[in-house]
Parts: structure tokens; C-alpha cells; sequence
């Protein structure tokens, strides 16, 4: 394993800024008082500017091409503790459920047009062949059984972290290949917000009562365990650089999330970071690669409690704010019409001159 | 005029409460925490109910048919008071636009796949038929040649106003019997926030200064000139009754907005409404006719500073927040895709018997 390559050789190169004015000019031009369109404005000039760097010029027109949810699920050794309303054996009944079309993420997918992969990143039990009902959209990169209770001992060993990081990358290269230049990351993986939590607390430093919340539900007892445990983690974890943070509180899913990040970035692509989790990945992708902060939307402020100090942190303001604690990628699926219209009009609306209208 | 019928007649019922606690139900059985969803399950709810009412027993599945925006456009006396960015020519300009297929509201409409209908309620010089590019979107309801600036005199006469509300019906009402059943308002009138303001600020027993704001970007300057021209609109008009209010201080636009509203509330479908301007149609809407307000759902919170104000009088919790101050419905187009998916996710997610996932 020595010589294996790590995410950190993955370039992620600065966004060009030489188009920006441009194409701020092109948005001021539209048939609208200036900034009127408020954030949307925002996603337009950040998708024109990422597809001009990526094009190595100006473009003329903004797509969004297959846009693709995909959702990491893994199993987490600290949920043994109960620090979630669901047992773990739910993270395995929730990738047949993805399999079967039956999730939240499923409907959305399906009402915004975009294609979805579940990758089983490490749950406890792998499903059979037989249990796997729809092979097309499952893609298999298991790093384990589920981690190990992070209160206790590492996450995973150094292999298993750097291998999961480029599992990550393995997964969306095919699909950035085939055309996709929107991503979406989701997740699944009972005990998962006590990773990410953990994982929040050490890489910016903030104190765990600071980042921790109630994940989907749990009673104001579970609250103060879950808290309790996650500061154990956080003190047994020494190291500050993010990879052995990972390595340390990490959960497979979350690695997984954060090598795909990486990889997106790298291949000049926009990545739509849906809730705490997916957020606390792209936390940990812009910690190894700070160029990777250039590609990131946020598509939503969940309900989670550390969300805000995370989007505070990675100076994000997000799309939407909806009441949303499910994961899955749920509130990314919901915000990609933004970006879908935040394009047309970018590339369809009228200027002024266009359409003869008095300035 | 005097045996015309009156939008009062119009009977708007309140909804049924009796299909609510099976819709409820079935909401939180679905493959997720309760409440996890957020603001969509409000949604999925309160579309259940509506469309269960106009059923008449509950529905298995909810619809979203035929989704149309109809664009009100119409002139402001008070505009030559230089309240606005904009001089009254933009607004006879801006229809062009639409019919055209140029502005903003139209790429969201295409991006969004909703119909689309412009509505001539009386801007200052109507467009020759040569103009009209688009027959098929164009509706002319001209109410006059715009209204009188309302700083000085009323706005219109009350045979202009009750017309006003009849053809705000009579606009929807071919869209409904078509099988629309979720409808977006949308408006155009250089100088209308200074009307809605106006309106707002009588009917809730308000401070004109706590609700008037900059419209599309005014100076300081000309919001202090704007803010005194409408006190003395609103200390000009004596009644609070709101079909007076409407007269006295409304745009043609406004009116057969509020018409539109309670006719769609009538035949009981959705309003999705949009920011400042339609907000203040849907609140006279619900002073004529308490029982609109369950039809109602509030697409987004706009930057025009008295919508604030207007949606806690309303009780409402906008779906969007994005920094939106255009008008033209595109708030309320942009929030479509959250109606879909909140009866995707209705209609079509696994419950947690379906799924076998472990409560």
C-alpha cells in the first residue's frame, strides 16, 4: 500500500477570474433592474465562470448536463451507543429502499430530472446479488463493516482512508466522463451526524456543544450522550490535518464524499453540497485542496444545529431553507431547479438592447 | 352598472378539515423522521386538503396541472411623481417583452414547464395588433388608459374597480376549466410597490414608513419623495373597506390580481403567490373574502422591505428566500418545482411497511 497514489496528488486548480467581468456585464445587460434576481445572479456568474475555466473561454451558454445524485451509505461503530432515533440496521434498509424507488431522494430525483447511483460505501452487512434489484444504479466500493466506535478507537486504519478518498474519485470520474457537470452527494448511514459532528469540531477548532444537534430526532437525554461521546472523539483524535481527521472520526460515507469532492473539482465540474453531512465532507475537501471552494453550491440550510456554524465558516450562504433534516441529498435534488433556471435566464433572457427597453 | 354583479358574490368555502388527519398520517408513515421534510410537508398537506375538498373524499394522489402564470400588466398615475427607476413607457415595453419571450418570468416558465398568459389590465397605450407577437399569450382587460396618481385623486372609479375584480375572474377562469389547478400571478407596472404600499399600509392600520421600500432601486432621495406621496394617499383615502381601498388607492393590475385570486379560490384550486406586489392582491383578497387564505401558499420572501410585514400579517412562512425583487411571478415560478415535489414525494414514497425499513 505504500506506493499507492493519495486524493492529495489530484490538482484542484483556482477558478480563472478573467471572465467574471464579462459575464457579470452580460447578467447586468439582462431586461431587469441590476441584482434583482438576487441569488440567482450569484449561481449564474459561478456556473458561467467554472464552465468558461473549463472550457479555457468565454462560453456563450450555461448547461447543466446530467445532473447525477449519487448517495454514499455507511455503517458507523458509535451507533452501537444509541445515539440515533434508528438502529443501524436501517442504513442497509435504506439502500434497498434507494434501490427500489421508494426514498425521499427517489421522488425528487425523479420530479428534477436527474440521475441517481447509490454506492454502498461500507454499511454493516453487504446486500446480496439477489437483494441488489436495480444493478445499474448500485455501485459497490465498500471500505468495511461500518467504522469503528470513534469514541473509542480510530475510524478506520490509514489504508482504508486514503483508498476511500480515491473510491470517491472512482465513482464520479465515469460519470463526469459521460457528461455530467453537476453533482450531487448524498448520504446515508445511521450515527452519521456524530462522524460528522466530530469531524466539524476538530477541523475548525469549535467546541463540540457548538456543532452538536439532535441528527433526526433524538430526546434531549440522547443529546447530551451523543455530546459526551463526540468530545471523547475529539480529544482521542490529536492530529489537526484533515486526512488523519478523517481517518480518525471519519465515516466511510463521509471519506467517500470527500475523495469525490476532490475529484470533481479537479475535473472542473460544480458540485451541489446538499445538508450538514455532505457539507462537513466539503469542509474536509477544502482542508486537504482550498481551490475546491471555487465549485461548491450550497443547495440548503438544514435543521441540523452545526450547519450554520459550518456554512458560516466556509463563508456560504445557501439556496434554500426549507426545514430539512433528512440527508440523502434531498435539499441539493430540490435546489437544482435554481441552477436550471438561473442558466435559461442567463442564456435566453433578452438585454435591454434586445428587446428595446429604456434603460 | 348598477345591477352588474359584484366579486362579492363570489363564494369562497372554507376547507374541509375532515381529510386532514388521514393526509397527516400518511405523510408521516412515509421512509423518513417525522418532520424531516420540513416546509414540503406543509406543502404535500396542504395541497392534500385542497384538492380532497374540491374532490369531495380524500385523494390518493395530488396533481400539479397544467401550472399557468398569468402576468398582469397596468400603469400608475403616480409614476409621474418619479417614483420609480423606470419611466411608465418600461411597462408597455416590458409586455412586449414577455410576448416576445425575453423576460425573466419566461425563461423560469420554460425552465419550470408552466404556461404562460400576459394580461393588458390597462397600461397607458395599448399595443397595436401588430404588436402583439404571441395572440395565444396576449388577454386584453383594459381597465383604462392607467389609473390617476392616487397622491391626488382615486386611483379609479368604483365601476372601474368592481369591472376590475370581474375580470380578474374572468381571466382564470377558461385556465381552470382548461384543468389548471395550481396558478401563479405575476404583474408589471412601473410604479406599483407605491400603490401596493398604499394599500398595505391602510388595510393593516400600518405606518407607511414601516412598509414602503426602494420598489426595484430607487435613491434615498426619491424613497423620502415617495414615501410622503403615499401618506398623503392613504390620509386621503377615509375607507377601510377593502373594494373602497382598492379604488381609492389600487392599480388596475392589482385589482384583477385580487379578482383572480378569489375567483381561483372559488373554483378551489392553488394560489401560488409571489412577492410584494401579489401579496398585497392576496391580502385584499382575503379582506373581501376571509376563506382565500387556505388556498394561499407564499412562494418567497421578497427584498421589498414592507413584505415582511405583509406576510406576518398573513401568518405566512414564505417557501423562498433568494433576495428576489423583480416581481413578474418569477418568485412563485421558481417555487413551482417545490409543489411537484412535494406531491412526488406524496404520491409516490415508500411507506415503512412498503419499504421493510425498521421504525
Amino acid at each position: 500500500m505504500m506506493n499507492m497514489r493519495t486524493i492529495e496528488k489530484t490538482q484542484v486548480t483556482a477558478l480563472t477570474k478573467k471572465y467574471q467581468a464579462d459575464i457579470q456585464h452580460k447578467i447586468d445587460q439582462k431586461t431587469k433592474p441590476v441584482g434583482s434576481l438576487g441569488q440567482l445572479e450569484n449561481v449564474a456568474l459561478q456556473l458561467a465562470v467554472i464552465q468558461s475555466h473549463k472550457q479555457g473561454e468565454l462560453v456563450s451558454t450555461i448547461k447543466v448536463s446530467k445532473p447525477t445524485a449519487v448517495v454514499f451509505a455507511g455503517d458507523h461503530g458509535i451507533a452501537e451507543e444509541g445515539v440515533s432515533i434508528a438502529p443501524s440496521c436501517v442504513t442497509r434498509q435504506m439502500v434497498q429502499n434507494f434501490l427500489a424507488g421508494g426514498a425521499a431522494i427517489n421522488c425528487f430525483c425523479e420530479t428534477n430530472q436527474i440521475d441517481f447511483k447509490v454506492v454502498d460505501a461500507g454499511i454493516i452487512e453487504p446486500l446480496t446479488d439477489k437483494e441488489i434489484t436495480n444493478p445499474d444504479a448500485f455501485i459497490n466500493m465498500r471500505l468495511g463493516a461500518g467504522t469503528k466506535n470513534i469514541a473509542l478507537e480510530p475510524a478506520m486504519t490509514s489504508e482504508q482512508v486514503n483508498l476511500g478518498l480515491l473510491n470517491g474519485e472512482k465513482v464520479v470520474t465515469p460519470l463526469i466522463h459521460n457528461g455530467t457537470n453537476v453533482i450531487i452527494l448524498g448520504e446515508m448511514g445511521i450515527g452519521n451526524t456524530s462522524s460528522a459532528t466530530a469531524i466539524l469540531a476538530k477541523l475548525t477548532h469549535s467546541n463540540v456543544k457548538d456543532c452538536v444537534g439532535v441528527g433526526t430526532g433524538i430526546s434531549t437525554e440522547q443529546l447530551h450522550k451523543k455530546t459526551r461521546l463526540i468530545e471523547q472523539a475529539v480529544n482521542r483524535c490529536k492530529s489537526q490535518e484533515p486526512i488523519e481527521v478523517l481517518q480518525e472520526l471519519g465515516g466511510f460515507e463521509i471519506v467517500q464524499m470527500t475523495g469525490a469532492i476532490i475529484a470533481a473539482a479537479s475535473a472542473g465540474i460544480t458540485i451541489l453540497v446538499d445538508g450538514f453531512i455532505v457539507s462537513v465532507a466539503a469542509l474536509a475537501a477544502c482542508k486537504i485542496q482550498p481551490n475546491v471552494g471555487d465549485f461548491l453550491i450550497f443547495s440548503h440550510e438544514s435543521q441540523e444545529f452545526g450547519h450554520q456554524l459550518l456554512l458560516n465558516h466556509l463563508n456560504a450562504k445557501p439556496l434554500l431553507n426549507l426545514g430539512l433534516r433528512l440527508g440523502e441529498g434531498t435539499g441539493a435534488a430540490l435546489a437544482l431547479p435554481l441552477l436550471k433556471a438561473s442558466a435559461n435566464f442567463y442564456n435566453k433572457m433578452a438585454s435591454f438592447e434586445d428587446a428595446g427597453v429604456t434603460v
